[in-house]
């Protein structure tokens, strides 16, 4: 069946009627709006990510249930960043008449699935019919008390710059799967990653981190983003990089060319003073996530690239722009 | 100047020094999402809405202030149908690499300009290249008290049904853009829709409504919508359908197919005890906006529309669509 016999409202029933309640959800699919209940003492957190196709995604590379994974993944990665629970989201979906509903049953059922791991509903949206390729936007909603949220704009000198996992291993996939790769951890760390939820809200609700944000650009854009915020600098030491094992077979010369400028590992990039590292050592232990203290938050304003042997790395760009 | 050259965080540094302060925002646009404060005793009333180019607008037809301006009405509309004050919003605008900047600009300016209208605050969003025509999602979040949000499943048999305004221009005006007319009334309406924030608000809070909804997919489609969601029927009577003189003149033989199938007037469709008749038409005259009482709610799940002379009309259709 084509979307096109089921029709705009056949579509939204059919949605609807896999989402479960939520005590956070007065009012969900069905009305002009939804109606959230907002937690006491807290303040909302919301973010929104666009995917479209052949810009953001490729139809064959990627099968729709991890397409519905990681459209939820990039926001609930943002909320991560803040530190923030997720709650409540809104999907908007745009694809054309002749998609068949199958497809639409799979990208839901990927989308709810990760919903559902972190604790999060599905409330509201818009579907449409595309002239052009699939254009997917959701917003997403989270919750935390104002106090602990973390922000991009508190590092300080002399605090350690962490991150979560490995990097450069997305965009390694992405290389991996324009060459006709379509298996492998790089593979799927480029078409399902994992937003770091329980890690996220562990270091701001534990008052371990000063900053944070999730690589979403890359290494040296995303720190960039902090340092900008912050009014910092920031010296990295390349041989403290996170790196698997597959990114470097697959990596070439240069290690470091991806790992720094390479986005969409979803990891988070974040700064702690020097004097919670162990903590935050024994968090990510228990969270059984790799945690690599990569470099330092400096005083001036520049960053500074170093070499395993001493010397100066001069990156060949700073990050992913858009419209760059 | 494109695009291209501003980049995508020069882009986002433009618009955001645009935006004003508001106290219901902890954190804005900057960080990986935005901090809101939700008002003691409210729930959050969130939309969202899509707007496809060459399938929701057409930019030979209308000018970048007024498509922005209609990209935040359609959703402030759908807040105004809850009787949610609009608090906040995110833009997601995925656009071409080429687009001048003076589009951005003036669709920028046609947004903002109907946010401080309405007191909608821009907190966040998301903006990137598109390889097909413009896309904009937008997400708008407003409050209200919980037991004075108004839904569609509250219609007692016996309610009069009412509307704001007239109904019809829209689609008149979309007939007459196809046909080459560029400005005049009934273009205006399509092109740049004024939502009835001050009237849904003023309806919630009197208690006057038990049922509403706005008119985006037709008379007809938006009253099933309320049939539905509260199981009843209606018996509407097209004499009293509010038309304006320029919809009559421009609607051909037949003046009651467009009025009742047309979408996109964002009128409120709503429907009120008949004895709170009274109080309500003098919130209209108050707030300078026709209002009409076009019929009533029926026990037996029909909807029965009668001509003028007393005979039954039968529709071609109920509504608009998008997968139809």
């Amino acid at each position: 069946m084509r979307l096109a016999e089921l029709g705009e409202f056949g579509l939204i029933d059919r949605i609807k009627k896999n989402v479960a309640a939520s005590p956070s959800v007065l009012l969900g699919i069905g009305d002009d709006a939804a109606a959230l209940v907002p937690a006491p003492e807290c303040v909302t957190l919301i973010t929104c990510d666009m995917l479209l196709e052949s810009v953001h995604f490729d139809l064959s590379f990627c099968d729709p249930e991890s397409l519905g994974r990681k459209s939820l993944s990039v926001n609930l990665s943002d909320l991560a960043a803040m530190g923030a629970h997720p709650r409540q989201f809104l999907l908007g979906i745009a694809l054309g008449k002749e998609v068949p509903i199958e497809f639409m049953d799979r990208f839901m059922a990927g989308v709810l699935e990760q919903a559902e791991r972190f604790g999060a509903t599905l409330v509201g949206g818009d579907t449409c019919a595309s002239k052009g390729g699939i254009a997917i936007s959701i917003t997403a909603l989270g919750e935390q008390r104002p106090e602990l949220v973390l922000k991009r704009s508190g590092a300080r000198p002399g605090d350690l710059i962490c991150l979560s996992g490995t990097v450069g291993d997305a965009a390694a996939g992405l290389v991996a799967l324009r060459q006709g790769v379509r298996e492998g951890f790089l593979v799927s760390r480029q078409l399902d990653p994992t937003p770091r939820v329980a890690a996220g809200v562990a270091l701001a609700e534990g008052g371990l981190a000063t900053a944070m944000i999730d690589v979403s650009d890359g290494v040296l854009g995303d720190l960039g983003h902090i340092r900008e915020m912050s009014g910092v600098g920031a010296r990295l030491e390349l041989a403290k990089l996170p790196l698997s094992d597959e990114y470097r077979a697959a990596c070439g010369d240069d290690p470091y060319a991806l790992a720094l400028s390479g986005g969409e590992d979803y990891e988070l990039l974040f700064c702690i003073a020097p004097g919670k590292r162990g903590e935050v050592e024994a968090l990510f232990a228990k969270l059984a996530l790799r945690l690599s203290v990569i470099g330092e938050i400096t005083a001036t304003p520049e960053v500074k690239l170093v070499t395993p042997g001493g010397g100066v790395y001069a990156p060949g760009h700073g990050g992913f722009d858009h419209f760059g």
